[in-house]
């Protein structure tokens, strides 16, 4: 190891002496001398993050420059830096090095303190504004919200633990870590936690690391080693941080997918996705602020829902947000019926009048102290209406929407119409409703809300997607499950009465 | 609203007096004074519409220039045009303002009469033959087929009517106009309706907007408040009217996708797909006519089923054609069993043996005199032969073609096994053949045609997609669905004989 | 004829004396006096297959030259090469005309002895190491695999044989060729025959051509007229062959989809997918060497399992192979439990201890002798390890894979509690197990491994797919199916009570 960490300065102090010579001088902006160590051995070691990174606007300015730019061209939203962050271009030293001290998994790696994993709490160094807004929404509590309710962990057990068949009955083990991760956390971001120190074998010898479980995982609602939650690289993934990628759909399609969350699937087929599929390629995704009618014509998710859009007379048509939900007045994900939005983005504090933590009761009525008022409804929807008013008339848009809520009083009485199916059948003791979701009636009763209600709702928020609405996951599937689950209700009476 | 009109009165004479000051000047070509009006307004309070427009060729070109060329590159069927038409570029006014006197949505718009929708009957004044051509199309008449004819209709009602439990039984709704729209008229065409007029908050005030019903829609066959029928801009959306949005497979996507037409699905991973997404961006997909090998190397939608396509060397291997039937013998799209391409669009005419109004009986004669004879049928097959050609030798095409009959053949014979079935458990009176779409093994019964027994089609008649014709909505499921159909069928034989 | 023949000739004569007045003359290099002859005609009637292989590194390079490249830039594989294929480009009769005596094939095609198929075997004239590791892989054996193995022919009859319903039983043909053909075969090739000659009409008359049974196909492991096995053209299709298109993911995606084989469907919507999506069109898919960070920055399947990888600087990251399994240890596809991958590409060869030719016992007993061993798997995962190095710290790629063992244990396990249920419904008399595939609880415990547990896995594998896991064809599924199978199960044995 000893001539290892000599090999190590050596190179590190030839970078610094002749700091043209290697990647480095692909970089048009000064790096720091630490992060000019670092590429001095990841440029070999692993390349691929190094060439990434200089591809990203943090290899390409500095801070100080970016702090100069008008209000609406800039990217950083603090408002002075430290000289030391100012000068250099944002290069491996200046992420992974913050507070280290808040860090679980700050460690020595060849003589420098760094942290693996770089948290929203280190971003907001320079993008204090994104991290606060992005820390009171629902996406920053999606680990929180979905671990520490007790209903959608009877669903997240009964679907992912490993079960066996015992005398007859099929038994659940708890999920293993490994397997929550994959599923559910894959998307709500897991808890990564430090469990201390250990040599791993590297191509460069055995190396001592952070020993991390739970990691590697990019789920937008992770829980830090320094406590924070969230993960930026969720939608601007390491180390290009492109603008261009968070704004495209692919990001969001990740985790927003048929057959539970049908966005993207209903976008790629609706005219707007026709238009962003056949065009895009024309189009600038770089530009800030962005520009409808110039840099885009047809809206991706990022376009209604995040991103600062201008017109091209230069008036502001939506403020940027990373506070996902802001423009947003109805929830159209049904649990198990569409609701106005939580006030908050914790939604465990939610109780309804079942007094389970759910935003609605099991027969539809809201728990409306924790939901946002009809006025801030209305005021939000105005904001999306806004965005819509840049390619569509006031009264094409009102048509939409007229449409829309049709849509969710409709999908939500269809979910009322099984819900009373499957009150019917705990009231004759054909299932148990101790668990919800285990048996085949309540199994079929859970798609009828989380598959198709939604996927109908989607495809009406974004009209022009008929077949998610209609056969694909929609009305016929509502219709045909709602008929099985009598149809089945009535065999097991049936059965129940022949025994 | 008086100081209003004044305004928009400057704002015009303005443009009128000082043309190369706004956003037409990006147009190389004369914008009329009604169209500059239009755009001094729009230009600040919709410019997503308008930079679409400019990004047209509709902005960029004057009618009169389009009339001289030859006839493969001419864009434009007419043969003459008014001298107003003629030399102003194709702006808002030009089309907005046609045949107003037919359309109850002409209305007075800050003193200029436009109709809210521009019709197939407004087109036809510059694309007379496009539109002619459309017009006798199976969807010109997509409304009408679906909602006028009774089988259709019973189908249309069960899936997507509100349903309700009451005394154990599912009672269903006629389904709302807003669901209509957003399922089956979503593709098919709502009709538009005007109810009068409205005022509506814009944000430059309250306007007089005519009131409409079932809109905005988009669906090929809507029914229009002109009385015509049909949306050019299903595939060339407004306002960039883009002929390569048109020739790119996303259009198409839009309504012929999974599981009941997955044309879309099959296509994207067929090798034509493959090679399409590999290599599309070095193809031109704006030139008129359309060259095999030099615009594109493999084929699109269009490239099939409608466009100009003509050899490097100028010979036409297939004419344009906007009756999108015609260069097609057989019906894919089983109703229940795949058959003769109808003879007339409106295919609410056919009556068969049944006396229903499908094409062939339940049992799988055709009503021949509604479809077309074999040698229209090998007449155009020739034409699709022909276009493959391009590409593939002489054998190849054939063995293509033969391997398709078999398909056919058999998707069908497979179809007349469930159906017998079907017709077990009716004589059983284990359902109810009433409404043979809303009991389980009905419904199953339908599956089998409509979603297994169409993808297996057009997997096989776009080879190259083997998991749309094995796993994916394909053989797989035509057995297991069949099974259980026998099964579920013995099961409700043997709870019928227990009661 | 004779008219047609002397037509040709002049057309021949014409084209060698003027060489440079036709399509060959967009060639930078030397063409055959055949190629030029097959041209002369081709290019007026199969235009698209001329342009395209225009568009081709065969039509604009040599042989001989390419033979001079360094080690690492070579696409070609021979030490060296007859002078008459050195000289001229790659053209029609270069490939058409080879090895003609093993061909059943070969005909006279208008004074010209060529072959209608191109195959490996032909191909390796210059490409001798490519088609050496094909040959061995179980790619290559697709064929044979799928149609000599006893249990999987019970699979394909079952699923594809024509079905009637006789005496209420359902009755099944065995297959047809041409279903066959568009279904299993259609990935995994067909056995292509020679029936003997025949005319066919083409544009300038009627011309005799081999007769070919199973044609068109470009299945992966198509047997061919002359004996040797495998299609090039599956992924470098023609008359392109262009290595953008084999790299692009597309290519893999014609046959690697779900429901059973989901590999392009979780990788599209996995980070590598997203950036892939979002990027790709900046990257370089046509240099040879590929180098990662610089031609690409996230991986496609072919960066991870077949190209030659390098470095910036130039190390080599992985060897090419055309051997596909070569880098992996562990095969994900379960029959019926994922397992050490088997060490011949001929799978037709394992016997388990329960007799059967699977590389696992029914109740999970891997069959080892076939498989390879523990040291051989390590081999092979730290080949892997090294591409994900390129861009990941050891660290993280270690939780990756601790993460899919995991995953593998698991998924197994819930495959061994679907057969236990099996074996109860077997052991009731509730099923016949004499076809494991052909009942209803049969045919959900196929389900169990074939859709869902490889679904998870692949999901798995590419981390960052988590609705692959969870709802889409994930462990929601797996819990829902084996819940079902129980209940079927206990309806079964109460409808059998019942008689």
């Amino acid at each position: 190891m000893m001539s290892y960490r000599v090999l190590l300065i050596i190179i590190s102090l030839c970078i610094l002496f002749f700091p043209g010579e290697r990647a480095g001088a692909q970089s048009q902006v000064p790096m720091s001398p630490q992060t000019q160590a670092c590429i001095g051995c990841h440029d070999t070691y692993s390349p691929g993050i190094v060439k990434d990174w200089l591809s990203s606007r943090h290899s390409k300015t500095v801070p100080g420059d970016a702090l100069k730019k008008s209000a609406l061209e800039r990217r950083i939203s603090a408002q002075s830096l430290p000289k030391e962050l100012a000068e250099y271009a944002v290069g491996c030293y200046e992420c992974h090095s913050l507070n280290g001290k808040n860090h679980n998994d700050n460690f020595d790696h060849s003589g420098f303190r760094v942290n693996v994993i770089v948290t929203p709490d280190d971003c907001k160094t320079c993008h204090p504004v994104e991290v606060g807004q992005f820390s009171g929404s629902k996406k920053a509590f999606a680990h929180k919200n979905l671990m520490e309710n007790p209903v959608y962990q009877v669903l997240v057990n009964t679907a992912t633990g490993l079960k066996r068949v015992e005398k007859g009955k099929i038994v659940s083990d708890k999920p293993s870590d490994a397997t929550l991760h994959e599923t559910c956390l894959g998307c709500h971001g897991t808890k990564v936690q430090v469990r201390g120190m250990k040599k791993i074998a590297t191509k460069i010898g055995e190396l001592n690391f952070p020993d991390l479980a739970n990691w590697p995982n990019q789920g937008v609602g992770r829980v830090n080693p320094d406590g924070s939650v969230g993960a930026c690289t969720t939608c601007h993934p390491r180390h290009g941080f492109s603008i261009e990628v968070a704004r495209k759909p692919y990001s969001c399609s990740q985790c927003h997918l048929e057959p539970d969350v049908p966005a993207w699937n209903v976008y790629k087929e609706s005219k707007h996705g026709n238009i962003y599929s056949s065009k895009h390629k024309e189009w600038n995704f770089e530009s800030v602020p962005w520009v409808v009618g110039k840099d885009f014509k047809a809206p991706t998710c990022a376009s209604c829902h995040n991103s600062l859009v201008i017109s091209p007379s230069g008036e502001v048509i939506a403020e940027r947000t990373h506070d996902f939900g802001s423009r947003l007045w109805v929830r159209l994900f049904g649990i198990i019926y569409s609701h106005a939005q939580p006030k908050s983005g914790d939604t465990t504090i939610i109780k309804n009048k079942d007094g389970l933590p759910l935003p609605v009761t099991f027969t539809g009525e809201p728990a409306s102290e924790y939901l946002i008022d009809p006025k801030e409804q209305a005021k939000r929807l105005t904001v999306m209406k806004g965005v819509c008013n840049s390619c569509h008339g006031t009264n094409w848009v009102n048509g939409h929407f007229v449409k829309l809520d049709s849509t969710i009083k409709e999908t939500n009485e269809m979910t009322l119409t099984a819900t009373k199916l499957l009150l019917e059948v705990w009231k004759n003791k054909l299932e148990d409703p101790s668990n919800p979701f285990d048996e085949a009636i309540e199994q079929m009763w859970a798609r009828q809300w989380l598959f198709y209600g939604n996927s109908i709702r989607y495809a009406s928020a974004m009209t022009g997607a008929p077949d998610y609405a209609a056969f694909k996951n929609g009305w016929w599937y509502l219709a045909e499950n709602l008929q099985r689950m009598k149809e089945w209700m009535e065999l097991k009476k049936k059965a129940a009465g022949a025994q």
